[in-house]
């Protein structure tokens, strides 16, 4: 058996030593993030620890199944800890309302995979070639003999099948099917996780998806494929923001498309980028990288300020830049 | 170890025993069908035993790289062979055009995971619990120390994902993630597969989706949802019938729907219906049964004679009594 990793044992030392935790996670939370935050507070609070769980948006619906007992909280101010542990969060300002209240601290624990992480923790765990958060959390439990009870194993389950858009990125490597199955072995509920995450749309979203499907542009050859999201559109079909997560697959996944934008003004002159890159060449993060905001190889975002027309001008000059720098292996046959 | 199960040993003998062999698998041939087909038909090859791989429809285009060599042929009657292998097919009449060409055999092999398989075989392999026919093409190869090659670990890798809807529907077991993890160990090209079966989709799939969004019925409390798919449709759309597959998942995953139905005019008054259920205590298999059809618990179909009017009319009048005389176990919690 190899060695565990130092940065593990560094964790799990902490994790005994200290009594009053927060785990914080990035704002907007999917499945990733909810479930990684879930698990290790179920697992600290077995272990008879004190621990608030914070995230500044609420758990979205389709995820509620994973929080019957309102685990995670809003941030409040007025409170000390000895141990913070960020989780899925590329930086503390993707923590967002909840850095002012975890200012009185001890120590911070930072956990992701981003490769974009700016490594603000006093121990940083930052392994990019992880396909979720959810797997890290996963290893350091089994690492720390930490029990995983069926309810943990739900969490964990969610967090890398929804990170891996069901196990289908190439991300996902031989061991992540092997963490899978012994969490369906440990009780976790492939029926009520598949149910409520990937079959259980409103019918609202169904509006939405149908409007972006008679709505989506083709530029470049239909190699960049792009939407808008505005205020109006959640309006008139009944969906709210949360909706929106995966709708942007869609148009991925035409055939001739390699990338797909999808646009949205959260606040005037404030716009929300999405962007998904069908080639493992090409990277997303680079292009949002250029707009100051980061992620994935092939999931990547920001938010530009600037009037709809002019970021889109910009955003979609970027994309055509990226494609028409990189020159797909295929053809260099 | 456990010793291997009876019916293995004794299609392993006949392998060997046997030189020319026929593959056969059902018409309209599913990514379970196309794979466990190549998959076996590639093993056999390995071993210098002469194999014709039939289908009496096409690869779909989705599903070519999986035969580059183009292994799979229509049928033809001129030939004899010792030994026949009929894949994921639950009887022979679903082998369609290839049973009149299969009689000149010796030997008759069925391995299949339908619970209708008809057991039409010299040996019969049916197993209902495993959710797909590569698995159990997998454990074959497996039980035989033959080669699992890159080629072959694509094929079985391919099957046991569509057919468990990318690993989520419950028939998943443990030892399914970990035989996914297994595939991709030796070679299975994540990348590859994930992009050609589910993320290349032509546009005129996506006119023909839109146009299912725009038109789907729900009926019942929003329990049934149902659409129709007609010749004017895919003339339309610019689509062929092979791109409606799946088409269904998107009206069977509305948050209240039950069991989704899609009715399509093959020939004047022949009608083929698919069947989803949501819910694994109500089975399509039975509603399907009814009509002369037969499937999966989840998954069913049917061809039923009839004017579409009529046809629909019953069908949905089964579906609802099926709803009606079932009682969700979280009721009677």
């Amino acid at each position: 058996m190899k060695p565990l990793p130092k940065v593990i044992v560094r964790i799990l030392e902490a994790l005994k030593k200290h009594q009053v935790f927060c785990i914080v996670g990035h704002g907007r939370p999917d499945g990733d993030c909810i479930g990684s935050q879930i698990a290790l507070t179920q697992a600290l609070l077995q272990h008879s620890k004190t621990v608030f769980c914070w995230n500044e948006d609420p758990v979205p619906q389709k995820l509620a199944f994973l929080d019957p007992d309102s685990l995670v909280r809003p941030p409040r101010c007025d409170l000390k800890f000895d141990c913070v542990i960020a989780l899925d969060s590329a930086s503390l300002e993707r923590i967002g309302k909840a850095v002012d209240c975890i200012k009185e601290r001890r120590f911070l624990i930072n956990i992701d995979h981003h490769p974009s992480n700016t490594k603000f923790g006093d121990i940083n765990w930052v392994s990019p070639k992880s396909p979720s958060t959810a797997e890290l959390v996963y290893r350091l439990l089994k690492a720390g003999n930490y029990s995983i009870t069926p309810a943990i194993a739900d969490c964990l389950f969610t967090g890398i099948s929804t990170d891996t858009g069901s196990f289908q990125y190439p991300t996902t490597k031989p061991h992540t099917f092997t963490i899978a199955g012994e969490l369906v072995k440990r009780g976790a509920n492939l029926a009520t996780i598949c149910d409520e995450v990937y079959q259980s749309y409103s019918l609202s979203r169904i509006r939405l998806l149908q409007q972006v499907l008679s709505r989506f542009h083709l530029v470049n050859n239909n190699k960049v494929a792009y939407f808008w999201l505005k205020n109006s559109d959640f309006e008139r079909t009944g969906s709210d923001v949360s909706e929106s997560e995966g709708l942007i697959n869609h148009i991925r996944d035409i055939e001739p498309v390699v990338v797909a934008c999808v646009f949205e003004e959260i606040e005037p002159n404030v716009i929300r980028i999405s962007l998904r890159s069908k080639d493992e060449n090409l990277s997303v993060a680079e292009i949002a990288r250029k707009f100051g905001g980061g992620g994935h190889s092939s999931a990547a975002g920001a938010r530009i300020e600037g009037s709809p027309e002019t970021v889109q001008k910009q955003v979609i000059k970027a994309i055509v830049e990226a494609l028409n720098s990189f020159v797909s292996p295929e053809i260099l046959q």
